[in-house]
């Protein structure tokens, strides 16, 4: 008897968090692009690219504990983080409990703006700190990890328009593995994809995507965070580590 | 229209290479564990745990251009490498042959005293050197990357009854992941388990197996060379990296 | 003219904390090894090893702010800990301004049990957990960083006659530098000796040393945690990273 | 008793090499930067901000084996290398004899086109290709490790207002450290500076520095490479690492 294949039995199930501010108040800007939030359009993008493959809902600040309960995330395989003003008002026990669903098996991907989030800071440990200006310059991602699956079918340069600026140095761990970086008109570089694992859970940051530009509807975005999110999907049940003590020779005969 | 999902489309074309030069010296003790070589053994493991998923041959150093010329390494997905005593009989051509193949894309398994093969060292830049001791140990082999694919399914710790011991300082470079630790009844640790890219070639040494011990009949051990095959095929069409002029603005408009 | 030599031109000024709780209940295993406490003993080994070198004190629980005032944290070039049955009597607030240090520049050496004190999984983002067992097992420390500067004059390996037996998987990132590996006499390992970088804080933990044996009396347990204390100290002046506005072309001309 | 402070009790041995052809051909802008030879200036700038603390001398490919005798070599603390258009001259025998005492404990120091050099790519076993344009274009250099030897004292970013490009995909190893980012006016992207270790040999990679252009002039690219040799130079005794047989308990009692 051989093995299934190394097939997901069931749709990796996504949720997309958007805290929906710039959107809801009425920013022009903003609202050109994403009339209905940041949050419909990437979700709208996973489920053009990864069909019945995923099974994609939102949720956003303003519903209760941030639409993102115990019993959501128990059933979240993959969870996606766009913020930007309102960092703050997310809860510190909302973010304690993604902190430990990501360390207990969850995905997690954090986007653009995001990298200054509660989940994002805790994960990491550091102050996710960077340079920055918003100019409208182009964006070049070049791919530093040609067979990483997150690379898989990402032109190299990616080419995005027009963006918000982030330059180094950007104050984040050494990641486990450095994807992409960015290079934007006004010589400023940035590692714009990167990821790092946290316990049993994956984390991947990538930094395009701004609500006063159209980037999450770019094809080859959504490439991305397509491959994103079938390299975050958890592959073993979501368990807590817990300290356990074992006695002397645990690991054998019966024991095991 | 939605991706295919991420399924190989033809089987995984595994060469599994072995000196095989211990068994045709009618050593006993070998010839208890692998009659047929140690090769054999190991491709009946790999059929067994991946059946249609692959389509896997052998290739040994008596055979011209030892079973590897270059139209069966350009067909060759996944090449396993088994070598103990005749290093220094495989010839640099051939050696360079499987090195540009790596580079360009080919996945590489290296087995047990693999540590000292010419594609080894010439891939890693290191003397590969190691302390060592033949007293028929257990080893255990723990995990210390459980998300990794090469992991999925694997006990922690893996027990082989009896191996040989080999102990650190292994000289190789830092592993872009490492993956096993095993300890010996002696005291000694080695890291059993790790992966380096190289170009678009993905390489996985696994340091359990020896030709005096049964430990590729192992159903575990088996586990982990079936996960590595899956880990290490290439998902992109083979390419030699060249160094390449680009003018100035050549990936913008019709350009790209 | 030609540079200063590389020497620190002012003592390095290290805090060694304690929780101090286990010498203070009056544990007569802990008091036969540490009659006034963990942190004189391990202060000891410091002043011994780098003489003028260094400026050494202590601080514990106890002390109003645990001895950790922000006008002490913001004099302390590296700051030690060890902790084991009072992680949750420090403060939160003492908490957030270590780690605030730490990433201002500030250098940490977490010991043993410290790995599930606040600091510590606050700065790495991981449940810090792993598998233990006390049975006054051997340890040996083995080298798998030869060249690196804490490995320095430390015999491979080193062997401790008694320990509490630290096992994987130890729920931590991947380290920017694996130093050490520890075995026991019941076949576990644990990566005992391990770097990370965050932001401009240097974090170096080192499992050897609890309070029932007199690990910390060792000569060679010694040498490790003063070389700890040479490479975690900080080379530039502390300053906390934040987010910066720059402007096009900021670091040409007169600008830079 | 206390240590001797870390300071090296004899001036650190460098010997900067360079193929010198360009020069010796009478390239018109070459000779205007660099009428000596690339290697007197390396060296002068060397020599400039270290002082006593180097002993700086210069070989070429024309010299009896390049100048890098058995003898020279052991004798040589750290190795810079700048070639580009002779590579295919330096004889294998050179190039084994210098991996030999890198993987021994040699620092080497390997400059922009001598990335296609062959210890270079015999060390980190990977094509070392990448994308290339000659345009007088500026070089920005950021650094994304500021805590790095390496980069201290040095501009971020270090600004060079014309040199050669380099750009991504740049087919090296996954550094085990990165420490610069440079961009260049057509958008392009390269690991500028980087470090791998190989045995007891550390090795750094810094891109900046093209015969046709003053850089090595440029007083903060002196600094890198001042801190360069800082950082590759050995602190043991040069040994080869080799394959030894230990028996059971050999780290035990006496037998240590």
């Amino acid at each position: 008897m051989t093995d299934a294949p190394q097939q997901p039995t069931r749709p990796t199930r996504v949720v997309v968090w958007n805290e929906f501010v710039h959107e809801t108040r009425r920013d022009e800007t903003v609202l050109a692009h994403y009339p209905d939030g940041i949050h419909e359009v990437v979700a709208a993008g996973l489920r053009e690219l990864l069909g019945d493959e995923v099974d994609v809902s939102t949720a956003t600040l303003a519903e209760p504990e941030h639409g993102l309960t115990e019993e959501r995330l128990a059933e979240t395989d993959v969870l996606l983080w766009w913020g930007h003003i309102a960092h703050d008002q997310v809860s510190d026990e909302v973010v304690e409990r993604v902190v430990r669903h990501v360390q207990s098996g969850m995905g997690i991907i954090v986007l653009h703006s995001g990298h200054y989030s509660k989940p994002f800071t805790r994960l990491l440990g550091t102050t996710c700190s960077l340079r920055w200006r918003n100019a409208a310059e182009r964006e070049l991602v070049w791919t530093v990890a040609p067979t990483h699956p997150i690379a898989e079918g990402v032109p190299d340069p990616l080419v995005i328009p027009e963006q918000e600026t982030y330059g180094e140095y950007f104050d984040v761990p050494t990641p486990d593995e450095l994807i992409f970086l960015s290079t934007f008109t006004g010589g400023e570089v940035f590692r714009s994809g990167a990821t790092w694992r946290r316990g049993l859970g994956k984390l991947f940051y990538f930094s395009p995507g701004d609500q006063e530009y159209p980037v999450y509807h770019q094809a080859e975005i959504r490439r991305v965070l397509a491959n994103g999110v079938r390299w975050a999907r958890p592959t073993q049940p979501r368990r807590e580590l817990t300290a356990d003590l074992h006695p002397l020779g645990w690991f054998e005969g019966d024991a095991r």
